[in-house]
């Protein structure tokens, strides 16, 4: 961490703000320039709150030079980190298909289309139960209803749950569900990702829309430091100016979140772009690009949808993107 | 609304969408050009799921005409909504002064600057006992004790108190609290703004960093849907790519918001800028754009505070801050 | 185009608006709400001016339906767009591969790489002349000394050469360039976009920092408009609030701008990651979402480059790059 | 600046760097922690490339501790530059109305709007002969026609006239006006700024859609560089990602300019937001920060506009805002 401070300081405050930084167990080391003085801090500044040194008369700037996470760093855990999810792997060499529907709707759908995506070889259903919809007349989701047909699903053709909680209160619902989702919009909230981080689920975390890829690993930082190891991270678009496309995929996230965390990265196409046609050459990208896995909306009957059926695929379009998967995954090194 | 088909529709297809259209309700008007069809619907589109019509295979695109809020919509309630905030007032003609520390430290502190910001003139103390950190490391806030503090320093110098809810299982908690905050990274916690509408207390809705004034309001909608009129929004600074400030500030939000809402607009200048000496001159701005109030933080001793001392004003800072407030409100039509 | 009325218009001036449109050629289809009117406009308003409509004072707002470009719209023009550079082709089914320094520094410098790219199996040669610097006091190229440089290169490795133009004042220069690019800080110099116009020569046209695909889009027609239709658009990167990369890589922009244009579209991942490592993958990425080429930084000696060393690749690195593209171009049905 | 080197560098490497370092004049501060080794330079950096550096192969990071302007510096230049205008002062005590349509379009209208804005109280005239227009068939002025009649403008009334340059072929058409105004769009045409350098002229420079701060300063920096001190800069609002207003003013920006600057800023509320009813609470919101004046657009039948006749004011209008600054600018020590 290096701490710059105003020009021509007071010698006095200097040496107390040393002596405070020396308490903390830093070592100092000074560079003055012609008008400024600089101080680099040695030791281990995670812990640090850059805005309480910044708030000093005497100081200037603060900039940090390590990271600020160290469980989900990859410095500090070279190797990819692999979770067990109902006996499949996610991450590693493994390369993952989430796929269903946005709500969960009726019996009849969710199984009709665990079904139909299992049959084209995903490997985990998903399916919205508690929906974050931005207005507050639209459809919210079947709620505890919408779990327990997850769970009909699952019975029905042993693929693993993936479903979105929007609140800790519901944790105890969630508790034979294979994969907890956290939404974009719940990224920074940090109550439940401390309840998360007492569990010991899987939790899918997206990215927030207009979260920053250290915002994201600090987030994975508090289910980690609660003491759960399996957080597999979602890139699912982020807010820019360009109106093209709902959000503005951040493809080039993959790999460098890859480069800085351990932990596996899965890619939303279909949150990134709100277009059914680009869910085929994202999810190719995607791969390219070393991702463990995508999560693909997928419906038996997009037009009658009732949330998002704009982005979804149909089982004709899906069961065509996964034969672009299976012919693209070994080539990456990876296995579905 | 207005639909726009594709190029070329079926003509059964374009009927049954039709149909659908009048068996919700609305009553349609076409606009035929040469390569396109424009369906106009006449009815109230606030209910209506844009997402759903757009996945029609002959749907192109659909635009929103009128705005998808209605109660916290000036078109349907032209006058300015009047907050009662323990007999004192918040909107119309108040110009309401919230100040006070990032996060309640002691005792001794709390009370130290609520007498020190009631001296200056503030009319409500703002301080945070549960707190949103992005680092899991960095300190969280004194929690419960913190919101008895805060109390503490009601009774001993009257001033009303804001503060900040994280989480819909803490509500019991503030049953004492006069206003509750909803930060910026849950203004989407859409759990927690349903139960907030239950509740008749006041709500002060910050915007979140990357949401527009559009889901700003849409997320006041969530808690007025409920059945709580008593909502105060807080423009607060937003993400762009400048780096100069800590966020962005709308300012220009303010007169916007209002024109669109009812609802009383205070602005923050302290977390919009991250720097003290912009306070003074963004409040006069607020204040001439018609802002209902400001919200400042202000510390016994910046250097030294557990969080965001960087940005925080010390006393005397703050007094020349409200003389500003009190010689230009009354010009603005506003009192203090 | 949708021209929305404010509520309850004087009859006499939307008789008066009706007419100026049908005199303009428009037919208009009219869908009236309970709060609103609209006017559908039918007829080519790619060249109307949306503002000047919206300026009318019975007027609330106005969407465009259709876009405002034609010659460069893939609706009128479905083949893709093949461009002939020195006998070689750029679209179409071929993978242009366009590499070189960020600068030319010295004729043995620039047929050093020229050479060493040629070897790998880069089609096309890249250096700068004329720098668009942001600073006054760096390194602004050799200029015209820079151009005669590149034609040596060109000379000796017989590979086409590509380098950007700052100044419509320079075009005479430029005559023996096989395809001039404009930057990305120049994409909305109209006039110099005017200028070539008037010109055959192949023109390589960056996307803006923040400049929308539709904006891209509007600035190729510029060029076309004038009676070239020789435009290779590139996608760079575009700023946001990330910052673990110099910009943020819109990879997607890549299959939307094949979708609504016939041009071809070759992507930088040098500038628009500013890191040597992330070129491979993200090249991987472009290939797969349909790119016709990349434009990669490539220096004989990175860490004594006179401008952007950080983000070129050696020699060594390039050539790992170029296998990869080697093995991958066939499988997208792409020639090297 | 300051120097971050890769984990375990080889030390005759740093040697070698540190030895280049001292060459091109600096001393060097060494600073080492646990994992990292930190080069503190002392001299002056702004000439130094921060990418030079960052490709060296031990290096990981650089980061510029002082600014990389000088003469637009507010460090080197404490005094506020004023500019004279044909005989009128720009900055220091002054507040500048600049006022006058988006286009030239005949003599009459020009001399018309010229004649009321004088009579409500402008004291510049603006109005665009050269036109940067997204669309290529849209009016793009009457180029070296509309000069001629802002100069019989100007007889008429005696108001200077501020108007816009596109390509620096231009320049001697620009010999009698009086500030040579550059675009957003051409905020980073280095050609054009250079050859504004060479001229005395004042030189009103419009900040990008998506540029920093410090980006304008830098552009400044070069009109400056070569030997023109006469910069005026020009806030007009940045591109993020809120849809309500066509920009987001950033109003914010006045104050931080003109702390980091001593140049003349004045802000342009009628391109910031293009919506006619904002320019008075906006007008109000930069005397209120600090601003040295407004750019504001009107026209005589805003309804009949050839371009951007939406946000314009009517004469009527203008005098309303007009009113209003000469009740305000006295109170933050301005004079019209």
């Amino acid at each position: 961490m290096v701490v710059i401070l105003k020009p021509h300081p007071d010698q006095k405050k200097v040496d107390q703000l040393a002596e405070s930084f020396r308490s903390l167990g830093f070592s100092i080391h000074y560079s003055e320039g012609e008008h400024t003085i600089i101080m680099g801090l040695v030791g281990d500044t995670s812990r640090v709150d850059i805005n309480t040194i910044a708030a000093n008369e005497i100081v200037d700037r603060v900039q940090r030079i390590s990271q600020p996470y160290k469980a989900a760093n990859r410095r500090f855990h070279p190797q990819d980190t692999v979770i067990d999810v109902a006996g499949r792997k996610i991450g590693g060499g493994a390369f993952s298909v989430i796929a269903g529907p946005c709500s969960v709707e009726s019996e009849e759908q969710i199984i009709c289309v665990a079904e139909a995506i299992k049959a084209s070889g995903a490997q985990f259903l998903r399916g919205g139960a508690f929906k974050p919809r931005t207005s507050p007349y639209a459809f919210q989701g079947l709620e505890a209803d919408g779990l327990k047909l997850l769970l009909e699903a699952k019975k029905a053709t042993g693929l693993p749950i993936v479903t979105e909680i929007m609140s800790q209160t519901h944790i105890d619902l969630f508790a034979d569900v294979d994969v907890i989702q956290v939404g974009a919009r719940n990224m920074q909230n940090f109550q439940l990702l401390k309840e998360l981080g007492h569990s010991k689920k899987p939790i899918l975390l997206k990215r927030g829309l207009a979260n920053t890829i250290e915002e994201l690993l600090m987030s994975a930082e508090y289910i980690m430091a609660g003491g759960n190891p399996n957080v597999i991270l979602c890139e699912r678009g982020i807010r820019t100016f360009e109106t093209s496309m709902r959000n503005t995929p951040d493809l080039a996230a993959i790999p460098m979140i890859k480069h800085q965390s351990h932990l596996p990265v899965v890619f939303d196409p279909s949150h990134a772009t709100g277009i059914p046609w680009m869910v085929e050459p994202l999810t190719k990208a995607a791969l390219a690009l070393g991702a463990d896995g995508v999560m693909i909306e997928v419906h038996n009957n997009p037009g009658a949808a009732l949330c998002d059926g704009a982005q979804s695929l149909n089982f004709e379009q899906f069961a065509q993107v996964m034969d672009t998967v299976k012919q693209r995954a070994p080539q990456e090194g990876k296995a579905l």
